[in-house]
């Protein structure tokens, strides 16, 4: 199958070296807002500005869009599902149905299908919610992120001032983990459930008591939880702090019996060295699944809900009965 | 949909427990090969010898059966597909392409849907297995089961001569789990994954060492494990050994990056009280989906790996995306 990359960030960059490595893929183009020429791919596949993608129309067998949830994905996936076959990882839960009925609207007027909100979180950890509930529909869910390192907060951290970089950390509160993992059902608050570590860069002279003052009463970022800021210098953050992990957990524990007697715990859990390139790497699983459901005649929006889990393997499904069940 | 439930063994009464818990499944009845008189059920739904089930041709939206591995189900099956929507959980890993074939064979000519093998292995296990290695294709998986009781374990001891009853636990090797979830990709053999814990009754001026050695060599079952016996009164195995309990983790390990840099660790694992009841709220929500795909227009065989995870939920796509995703 032919993809092509739109956007060339760490999520693009991440769906280039999946692709690089998917037995049945091979990467048709780079396409970017920018100039073109200043677009520098690893795999020296060729850079396209946008505006080319019409040209590209029949080329293209899916085209995975690598944009921002909050003003890029809203806008592109529904007018390029006009043109494409379509995959985004839009991440914002609360707004994902009228990002699917945009989508929905122009893929099914266009006979192209799209997959919006594949990754991990949502995707991998809603496939895992919805198995769990449905399996044991008497029990109680419960998604833990972390240890890993939290972009949108770490950016939120920088535009205070007098800081210049910083790096966030959300880590689960172990007391929790184990009460939940023991199938003790608590109640947790959101300060219950999560605490945030930053490691943050001063500026010379910064007020550093006012920049953990600002930080720890930050509107919806932190003011919930328990927040430690550690004030380290710029070597220290390049070298203890390059990374971006990132993972969690999703348990759901529920009872079975009569007398709901006997408990369960089905749990599900991540631990990603990098987080760009884990969520790239199901993308290009939920592209195959899309190429292949193409084929078959179907259009409009979905999501990894929507996807029969052998579509996602290159292997065929003698293969799969043989050596996967 | 209209279940009902052929055999009525430790599974079939929980999936007895499971339609009365799910909210959109009734109960047809039980079919049994016994004298239906002899059996009694749970919830007073009505037991009917099998001999009866061609009366319930279109009263039944699927049949659940609940019979053996070894040789009811590679007859049961097949035979039933001609009239019904069928369910069972064959978990002989070996031959199940052979049994797909003949219960495809049959459902396909006879328009009825059939899915085999659900359950947890296989089923939610292979289910993990797949999606793991679509996602990272550069990686190794390892399947860990326990600690759980072996039934087939456990009754080849009682084959034993001397033996009034028995309970063997399969239990992973906690440096083997260690090893795998730090991604060290360890080769292991099938003596560095698993111990054997058994716990035995013996007759009463039985003898032992006879007894722990016939065990500890039993070609297949035991010899290859490092295996340990314990001796204890029948009043010990009531109280301490009554439950089922089984559970285990699907861990795949694997790396992406152009020079495999950065690590992986995909972990699903399940602690289970009862092990026959969740494996039959799996089969439940599996007969929920396949109802829903029959009505599709869907037919022939299918397994775990075909079905789209939505048809499991009884909640609607619109709920799903909303809440879950």
């Amino acid at each position: 199958m032919k993809i092509a990359i739109y956007g060339y960030g760490n999520l693009g960059k991440g769906v280039e070296c999946a692709v690089e490595h998917a037995p049945d893929a091979e990467l048709v183009g780079v396409f970017t807002r920018r100039a073109p020429e200043t677009v520098k791919t690893h795999s020296d596949v060729p850079v396209y500005n946008s505006s080319k993608l019409s040209e590209f129309k029949d080329k293209i067998d899916v085209l995975i869009i690598c944009g921002g949830s909050a003003t890029d994905l809203p806008e592109m996936t529904p007018a390029l599902a006009a043109d494409f076959n379509v995959l985004d990882s839009f991440d914002t839960h609360a707004t994902i149905p009228e990002h699917f009925d945009a989508v929905d609207r122009v893929a099914k007027e266009s006979g192209h299908i799209a997959l919006i909100s594949a990754g991990w979180d949502p995707g991998m950890f809603s496939l895992n919610r919805l198995y769990a509930s449905a399996v044991l529909p008497q029990g109680k869910d419960y998604t833990f992120w972390g240890r890993g390192v939290s972009q949108g907060h770490s950016d939120a951290i920088r535009r205070i001032d007098g800081v210049l970089d910083a790096r966030q950390y959300t880590v689960p509160v172990p007391a929790a983990l184990e009460a939940v993992r023991a199938g003790e059902n608590p109640t947790l608050s959101v300060r219950q459930k999560h605490t945030r570590e930053c490691y943050v860069v001063a500026e010379d002279g910064a007020d550093l008591a006012r920049i953990e003052q600002e930080i720890k009463t930050m509107p919806n970022y932190f003011a919930d939880y328990d927040t430690t800021v550690n004030f380290i210098s710029m070597e220290e953050l390049r070298r203890d702090h390059a990374g971006i992990p990132h993972g969690g957990s999703v348990i759901r524990t529920g009872t079975t019996g009569w007398n709901n007697e006997n408990k369960h715990v089905i749990e599900y859990s991540l631990k990603l060295d990098s987080n760009p390139e884990f969520t790239s790497s199901v993308l290009v699983a939920f592209a195959r699944a899309i190429y292949k459901m193409h084929k078959r005649g179907i259009n409009g929006c979905h999501t990894v809900f929507d996807v029969a889990p052998a579509d996602l393997s290159p292997l065929s499904a003698e293969e799969l009965r043989a050596h996967m069940l």
